[in-house]
C-alpha cells in the first residue's frame, strides 16, 4: 500500500469547490463531488436526536436509492433546527442540481455544517450551481477540501493506492472538524472516494470497522455535532475482481482503516486552540466498554485537558476522572504513566489490571484559544 | 425564619482556624470544630471509586459510633490515591486529637481537599493542634470558614434561625468549593452546625431532601471530586421539643434547604474563572430524570459555557446538547428562551412538551480565567 499526504481523487471522480456566499469575504463555501459512474454508497450518521435537514435527507435517500451520483457540500451553515423549511431548502437544491447534472434527485446527496438554527441561502447557492459543475475536474478537488471546512486551520486529506491482482485501487479520503468533536461519531465531516469494485455489504462492513477504529476514537470537547457525517464512495472504475467479505476484504479494510485514522488524527491536531496532541491508552481493562468509558472520562475531563495545556503533572487529575466512571478500581492496581508534557505530542498510558483488554482514544488540551474561538463563533 | 448572611455557630459550637503550613506563605489551612456536647450526624460523601482517606475514615466512624465531638478539616491537600500509607496519615491526626480532647478517635470525623497524591505532613499537623484546640471560640468561625477554602475567593457562610414552640434553633452552614463541581455532590466541602433537637432518622431525611434540592443541582465543570463531602452536626442544644419526621419536621426542613441552596448557590458565584451565573430551567419533561439528564447536557457542554462567556447568542450549542441526550424531541415542540446574556445572571429555559416535569440546574460559564487557574493549579 502506498500512501500520499494529499487528495488524489480515484478514477471516475471529478470534484469542485467555489465561494456562493455563504460565508463572509468570498471564502470557499460550496463543493460537488460528482462521478459519471454511478456510485455505491455506505454512510454513518450522528446519533444527535436534533440532527439537520441534509442528516435526514441522505438517511431517506440512502433508503430509496441503490445508486448515486453526486454528493453536494456547503459550509457555513449547518442547515439544522431550520425545520420543515430546512428541509425543503436542501430539496430545492437537490432538485436543481439533479435536473442540471441528468440523474434523479435521489441519486444526489447533501451534507452541511456551520452555524446551527438559520436558514440556508438557497437563491445564492443554486444561482452558482452551473458554474459548480462546469468547473468540474480532478485537480479541483484541491478546492472542494478547502470549501468543506469552517474553523479547520488546514484541510484533512489522505490518499491510499494498493494493488489487487494487477489492478491498482486507489481510496481517497478528506474531512473536516476541530471543535464540537465526540466520538459517535465525531463532529465532522468526512467523505472518501474509491474506485474499488465492491459489494455494497462488503463497503457497508469496512466501513463500521474503520470508523471503531477511527473517527469513534476521538474527542476534542466531548460535545455531539447535529451534523455529522461520514461517506464512503465506491464507483467501481478500477475494474478489480470483485471485493466480498470473504474475498479480497482484507487489503481493502487495511486501506480504509489507514485512511481513517490518519484523517481521525489529522482532526485532532486540528482541534480549536488545541496545543497537544494527547493519546490516552487504557489497559488491562475488564472489557472494551470499560476501557472506553474510563478513556473518555479522562479526555472529556476539563481539568485533565487544563493540566495538559499548563504542562502540569497533576496526576490527581487523572485519578478523579477514573474514579468518577463508578468502575471499582484497585488504588494500589492503579499505575499511570505519562510522557514528558514539555512535548506537543502526549501519551497517557493508564493500567486498571482488572483483565486484559485496551482501548486508546486521541484528544486535545483545552485552551484560551479554544474559548476564544468559540465564544466568538457565530 | 431569618437569615444572617454570614456564620454564626449554634449554642455550644466552637470552632478555630489556623495556619500549620500544608499550604505555602503561611496561609490558613487547618479547621477544627467541636461541640462538648455529643453530636449526632448524618453526611454525604463523593461517589468517587477512588475516595480519599478521609472519606474512608469518616464512612467508618459514622458505621462505629453512634456520636461525635469534632470535625477537622484541611486544606492544601485531599490526602488522596495515598494509600494505606494516607489513611495511616489521617489515623495518626486523629488520634492524637482524640487524646488532646479526652474522646475516643471514633468520635472526630476528618475532611480534607486540595491536591491529589501527596502525603499530609502529619508531623506539622500534629504540632499545631494543641493551638489549635487552645483558641476554639465562637467566634473563630471566621477563622474556620476560611481555612477550608484552596481556589475559592471568598468563604460560603449563611445562618439561619427560627423558632419552634419558644425556643430558637440555630443553623449555621459554610461550604468550600470552586472547580471541580459536578452533582453527585458537588465537588466541595459543607458543614452544616445546628443545636437542634432532633432525631437520628429527621436528620438523615432532611439532609437527603435539602441535597436533592442544592448541591445536586449544580455543576462548574462536570467534574467529579474524590473528595466530596457534606456533613451536618446536630447538638441539641436549642433543648426544642423533639424535631422527628412526623413532628416539627418541616421548619427544620425549610431552614436546612434555605441553607443548602444558598451555599450551593454561593459555589457556582464563586465558580473558577467565572463571570456568569446561570440558571437553567427544563420544563415540560416527561420525567424527572430526563429534564435532569437535559439540563446537565447543556450545563456541562463547554461550547454552550463559552457562548455565555462570549455573550453569544448561539442557540445552536443549546440545540446541538439536548439532542446529544438521546431523548427524541420534537423540533417544532421544543422552545428555548435565554435572557439577556449582557447581565451577570442568566437565565436559560428549555421547554420540551412532553411531559409536566421540571427540573432546574445552576452553572457558570467557561472562561480563559478557568483554564488559566487550573493549568497552573499544583
Amino acid at each position: 500500500m502506498k500512501i500520499y499526504n494529499k487528495a488524489v481523487l480515484p478514477v471516475g471522480f471529478l470534484a469542485n469547490g467555489i465561494s456562493a456566499g455563504i460565508k463572509r469575504a468570498s471564502r470557499l463555501d460550496l463543493a460537488l463531488f460528482y462521478s459519471d459512474i454511478p456510485l455505491k454508497v455506505s454512510a454513518k450518521f450522528t446519533t444527535n436526536t436534533l440532527p439537520s435537514a441534509s442528516v435526514l435527507i441522505d438517511k431517506q435517500h440512502l433508503r430509496q436509492s441503490d445508486y448515486f451520483k453526486a454528493l453536494i457540500v456547503n459550509s457555513g451553515n449547518a442547515n439544522c433546527f431550520t425545520g420543515k423549511q430546512g428541509i425543503e431548502d436542501a430539496n430545492k437544491i437537490i432538485k436543481e442540481l439533479a435536473k442540471l447534472l441528468k440523474t434523479k434527485k435521489e441519486a444526489v446527496l447533501i451534507s452541511s455544517t456551520g452555524i446551527i438554527g438559520k436558514r440556508l441561502p438557497v437563491a445564492k447557492i443554486v444561482k452558482t450551481l452551473p458554474r459548480l459543475i462546469k468547473g468540474l475536474s480532478k485537480e479541483r478537488v484541491n478546492l472542494a477540501k478547502k470549501a468543506i471546512l469552517t474553523t479547520d486551520t488546514f484541510p484533512k486529506e489522505i490518499t491510499a493506492k494498493f494493488r489487487l491482482k494487477g489492478k491498482t485501487i486507489t481510496l481517497c479520503g478528506i474531512a473536516k472538524g476541530a471543535g464540537m468533536i465526540a466520538p459517535n461519531l465525531a463532529t465532522m465531516l468526512c467523505f472518501i472516494f474509491t474506485d474499488a469494485n465492491i459489494t455494497q455489504r462488503a463497503l457497508n462492513k469496512a466501513l463500521d470497522i474503520a470508523v471503531d477504529n477511527s473517527f469513534n476514537c476521538i474527542t476534542v470537547d466531548g460535545c455531539m455535532s447535529t451534523n455529522d457525517t461520514l461517506i464512503l464512495l465506491a464507483n467501481g472504475e478500477a475494474k478489480n475482481e470483485l471485493i466480498d467479505i470473504e474475498k479480497n476484504f482484507s487489503p481493502f479494510l487495511k486501506a480504509l482503516n489507514t485512511i481513517s485514522v490518519y484523517l481521525a488524527k489529522l482532526i485532532i491536531r486540528d482541534a480549536e486552540g488545541a496545543t497537544k496532541f494527547i493519546e490516552i491508552k487504557v489497559k488491562e481493562a475488564r472489557t472494551l466498554k470499560e476501557a472506553r468509558q474510563v478513556a473518555l472520562s479522562i479526555a472529556n475531563s476539563n481539568l485533565f485537558k487544563t493540566a495538559m495545556y499548563g504542562e502540569n503533572p497533576n496526576l490527581g487529575r487523572i485519578i478523579a476522572s477514573i474514579g468518577a466512571c463508578g468502575i471499582k478500581v484497585w488504588e494500589d492496581n492503579l499505575k499511570i504513566k505519562v510522557s514528558s508534557l514539555r512535548k506537543r505530542d502526549i501519551s497517557v498510558e493508564v493500567s486498571l489490571k482488572r483483565g486484559d483488554t485496551s482501548y486508546t482514544i486521541y484528544t486535545a488540551d483545552l485552551t484560551p484559544e479554544y474559548i476564544k474561538i468559540n465564544a466568538r463563533y457565530n
